[in-house]
């Protein structure tokens, strides 16, 4: 199968080595929106310019789009899905329904399949929720990130004022976990459940306290945790956060029987050394699972939800119900 | 959709509880080897005799048939299969491939669908297996049972001369699991792995040193693990030990990155208060699922791999990723 990647940021090449680990792929190349002589793919895969994308339509069966969920994919999944079968990993919860819309429409329209959100959190995580919720009807969710850096939050802070550069750790509170996995089902508040730990690199002279309160009262992003602030220095930052390490849980809590008197608990959890390097494992995965929809002509927008376990993985079905089932 | 149940144990009624919680469901009846008025249902199901199947044959639109895999199953699930679109939790890994080949051809034969080995292991752990091993095509894997109930080892303990009554916990070895998840890829033989806890209850006068050493060098089921041996009253078994409590973790620890140098950790870990509940669970989502590949027409054998993550949960598609995706 000929898979291509566009966008060339930290996931496309996190794709880009999840691909060298898939026997059945073969990568025809990276497609970049900057100029192609100016980027240096990994592995040595060719890089084409995004203008040319269209002289490949014939030679490349899964195309994987790698950009932001904010401004980029709301608009290239849509538009790319009109001539090629897709996979994004948007992960703007709230607006994946208006997402999956807009790229059924246009994948239908040219018999394309598109599979929006794959990766971890849209994806493993949401599955795990899936087959809880499915499994114990009655129950309660819980899921918890971290250890790990928040991309988002460590922005937010580079945009103070007085700020060089910061990283953000998500943390979950290891009580509230303890609490959940001991069936104790409580209600957490926003507070009860992460803090959040940054790392915080200071112009010189700046005002840290200034600096500190502005982060502290961040609304949405930091105003609602408990947030410690760390001034270090460039150094001390890249020797010992400049990994993008995450993970986290997913937990549902209830109860089988007649009168609900036995306790369950299902988790599901991720220690990931690289966040994005993952998240591109989980693409991959599932693009192999795109083709065979595509060749099984079931066309249009597409969630990890539509694919069968079977579909991910590369074998005789005997072997694997042999050898995993 | 109509469910029906064959065989009333632990897990028929495990079932008859979880319909309960289906709202799409309706239990038609258990159908039972024994004498019907003998039988007594939890929730008042009607009880019919196994031979007065047939006459139900248009009423069930799926058949779960509980019964034991290492006499019942084989037999009873490719035969039913003929009539019924039916479900089982076949668990005796070695054999399934043989058992999904009967059932198949007997599916077939008469266009019918035949789901094979739901339950947790094989079932939602074999997911937990392929899921990962689809992620990380390389890496190692690890499967924990316990801290449960085993029921063939506490059977094997009863048919010792001399021994009343008894129940075997698995018991996972701490340190070995630490292990693994700290990421340090051990190989662990039998006895690294788990341990065998036994609480029996011995016949006055028993030489109690004789059956402690005749279960400790019972070959496969003790003579390979770490086994403790606790003598006790049959009140204290009662009051103690009468529970069915399960569990257990599969992990696949892998890496990603050029140079394999970001280490990632999966786990999926259920504790279950009651075995057979849980395992009823799982299967009645599945049934859900075997109900709709047989109105899609998709006849034949299938096992948990096959299934759509959303074919297990009822409700409208865009209600389903907005809430759990």
């Amino acid at each position: 199968m000929n898979i291509a990647i566009y966008g060339y940021g930290n996931l496309g090449k996190g794709v880009e080595v999840a691909i060298k680990n898939a026997s059945d792929m073969i990568l025809i190349g990276v497609f970049t929106r900057r100029n192609p002589e100016s980027v240096k793919t990994l592995t040595g895969a060719p890089v084409y310019s995004a203008n040319s994308l269209k002289d490949f339509s014939s030679k490349i069966d899964v195309l994987i789009v790698c950009g932001g969920s904010a401004t980029d994919l709301p608009v290239l999944t849509p538009e790319l899905a009109k001539n090629f079968n897709v996979i994004d990993s948007f992960d703007t919860h709230k607006t994946i329904p208006e997402h999956f819309a807009k790229v059924d429409a246009a994948a239908k329209s040219t018999k394309h399949v598109a599979l929006i959100s794959a990766g971890w959190d849209p994806g493993m995580f949401s599955i795990a929720r899936l087959y809880a919720n499915a499994i114990l009807p009655n129950g309660s969710d819980y899921t918890f990130w971290g250890k790990g850096i928040s991309q988002g939050h460590s922005d937010a802070i580079r945009r103070i004022d007085g700020v060089l550069d910061a990283r953000q750790y998500t943390v979950p509170v290891e009580s509230a976990l303890e609490s959940v996995r001991n069936g104790e089902n409580p209600t957490l508040t926003t507070r009860q459940k992460h803090l959040r730990e940054c790392y915080v690199v200071a112009k010189d002279g700046a005002d840290l306290n200034k600096i500190e309160t502005q982060i502290k009262t961040m609304p949405n992003y930091f105003a609602d945790y408990d947030t410690t602030v760390n001034f270090i220095s460039q150094e001390e930052l890249i020797k010992n956060h400049s990994g993008m390490p995450h993970g986290g849980s997913v937990i549902r809590t209830g109860s089988t029987g007649l009168e609900d008197e036995n306790s369950c608990l299902i988790e599901y959890s991720l220690k990931l050394g690289s966040n994005p390097e993952f998240t591109a494992s989980v693409i991959v995965a599932y693009a192999r699972a795109v083709y065979k929809m595509y060749k099984n002509k079931n066309y249009g927008a597409k969630t990890v939800f539509d694919v069968a376990p079977i579909d991910l993985i590369d074998g005789d079905y005997i072997d694997v119900i042999s050898k995993l089932l």
